[in-house]
């Protein structure tokens, strides 16, 4: 029997599975402090809802299938031309501003030798119909914080105003968005080989933030964002050509791989669906990279298992008082692992808490019965005590 | 442009979303009060992985293709799948016994016009590797217990030992299974039809628990649940095949649709991708019976939101006493949202409120910023006071 998944895709073991939901959660804690709103759509559209809005590589990476009742489906490619479609859908019942937020799995066939996936967690936040400048600083804002909440302590928010490249051809935004990766010598290369002059990086280099932006920076700092996170750089460009207003990217210094997220205004591209000009603005999570610059920086909590104690089962005869002590703790909503299986030696229970990293055992043997205790072994210090039922909640919690 | 879904994928809008969101965190929450783990699998397996295992029907319904690698690969069709493909490949590596809880949609081409979506949220729980009764007996406490923390009043489980139809043909059980919906009569029809005995549904219908289901009722109990919820029911059939043990039906007897969930134990199915015997014992919840049950029942809160308060802006000029209220209150963790255009009239800022169903309003204006207070309005009520910014949070907490 073949046992392997698909290139690009993965399980998700407990112990990952458990950090992907710490993060979910905590971005979802931000997202409805500021409240933004839940939206679902669905795995599979009809292609032609998906094609042609990511460009070329997108129709090339996109999965596309033809289902039961012969007609042209895709898998989601990203979450934002689902949301243009569901605003023109329901604009009619939507309450605009309407803002959302929306955390489902994207699917893309891309080389997975990138360092990709082929299937990963999407996680954006949007503010779609309205084109104050305060949408965007509330993005950025609330962005910031989502960061720190995840405990990182070192933030770079790099912001720009699309429109410093007005006039300038698509592919000279395209070459001027390495220049973190290439430096300006290979940048200016780059632009020369296609016809561009080189003075073009340094003009754009040299630019003073808008008034767009200085306005928008302005609003952050009052939502308590502190001067330093943010800072102005003209050569931000953003890879997606439907941006434009302001564009933003966030770093954390120690993570070299890339940005951890980005975002930007979008006042075009709902329009494309809704038949009139819907302005957006929104920011999209990098997951995978927040899950592996967390895991460089040790900002998950030691104990991410919410288990506090295993009961173990000391024999058949005494298997009931075990399940009677689990159930009274869970009762008061402390979360306690019941051992499953009341024919294991106690050494096996033991190694199952420390395979688990459950912090206590419980044990209630014929001699515990008897005076109405219960032994409570620390699995960290293996000490052990005995106390009685009454304390027992105050000392796992 | 075609706004259209695919038949039988729905897109969830905030108020729908919120209520599926509210289900999953419950369920959550009473999973891990036992002691069980998240895992999540991929969206798509090899082709090879799936097929087979469901059945003609499960093989006809699955949505397959053939990828960009010129793989045939198979869109997600259950959970219990992929958990043995898990549990086999990472044989050495998980602690059994391994208990887990997997939250993702999986997809059927079925037909639409019974009811039925074609992307569902599948919500599993499974123990595997321990064959005690006890495992079985958690499964049924903890299922009860999670129906009832969702608030359902009344609960049935059925229960029954797959075994007393040993010796059956499966044509017997799977018309048995239909004694619910038909009724003993044309069930007796129907097996006779087959050349089956009619008196075989009395024969079945008089049984008494047998040794096991006993004891595994009698654990249950211990777990703190109490009698007349659990009814043994020998005609209680399940259609899957793969079951060995007991098995096990949730009816919310007011919801006439049918049973909300069901599972059972299953000894055989493991072993097939891992090469030996693994017993298991699991559960499946009805996703959007179980929503459509609570709706009836009016049994989500009245406020699923999570926003307590508005903060309209009273003008451009006052704009910034809006951002720092709105600031402030989030730092005490309060969600409030901060309404997102200086340009528009308070009446439709309240009327946003009302529509989003916030519950306070905020309103400062010059005579509030004067006076160093705002003006709270209950949008229930209409009454409207002025009170001191010290105050305000306890107000709308």
């Amino acid at each position: 029997m073949n046992l392997l998944t698909l290139k690009g895709f993965r399980d998700f073991l407990p112990p990952e599975a458990k950090k992907r939901q710490y993060v979910v959660g905590i971005l979802k804690s931000v997202f409805e402090k500021y409240g933004f709103d839940p939206l679902e759509t669905p795995t599979l559209e009809y292609e032609e809802t998906l094609t042609g809005k990511y460009g070329d590589e997108g129709d090339k990476l996109m999965y596309k299938f033809v289902d039961h009742g012969q007609r042209n489906v895709a898998m989601r490619y990203d979450q934002t031309v689902p949301l243009s479609r569901v605003v023109a859908k329901y604009q009619n019942t939507l309450t605009f501003p309407f803002k959302r937020y929306q955390i489902q799995p994207v699917f893309r066939a891309d080389n997975t030798q990138k360092g990709r996936f082929r299937e990963l967690l999407q996680c954006d936040i949007d503010t779609v119909g309205t084109a104050s400048l305060l949408a965007d600083a509330e993005i950025v804002a609330m962005v910031i914080e989502a960061y720190q909440s995840l405990g990182f302590k070192h933030i770079t928010a790099r912001i720009n105003d699309r429109s410093v490249f007005a006039g300038l051809p698509t592919i000279a935004i395209t070459i001027i968005d390495k220049l973190k990766k290439i430096g300006p010598a290979e940048v200016k290369k780059e632009l020369e080989e296609k016809g561009i002059p080189a003075k073009t990086l340094d003009e754009i280099t040299t630019l003073q933030p808008t008034v767009m932006i200085q306005t928008i920076m302005d609003h952050v700092k009052k939502f308590g964002i502190t001067d330093d996170i943010m800072t102005f750089d003209s050569t931000l460009a953003r890879g997606l050509d439907y941006y434009t207003g302001m564009i933003l990217e966030i770093e954390i210094p120690e993570y070299t791989v890339g940005s951890v997220g980005g975002g930007g205004r979008y006042d075009k591209l709902i329009g494309m669906f809704a038949g009139r000009e819907i302005p957006a603005t929104g920011f999209a999570f990098g997951f995978d990279r927040i899950i592996e610059a967390m895991e460089e920086q040790n900002l998950f909590p030691a104990a991410l298992a919410k288990t506090k104690a295993l009961v173990t089962i000391f024999s058949k005869e005494l298997m009931e008082k075990s399940l009677e002590i689990s159930s009274r703790l869970r009762l008061k909503n402390i979360p306690v692992e019941l051992y499953l299986d009341e024919t294991v030696k106690m050494e096996k229970q033991l190694k199952y808490a420390d395979q688990k990293g459950i912090p206590y055992v419980i044990i209630i043997g014929p001699d515990e019965v008897s005076k109405e205790i219960v032994t409570l072994r620390n699995m960290k210090t293996r000490e052990q005590k005995q106390i009685s039922l009454n304390s027992l909640p105050d000392e796992i919690i």
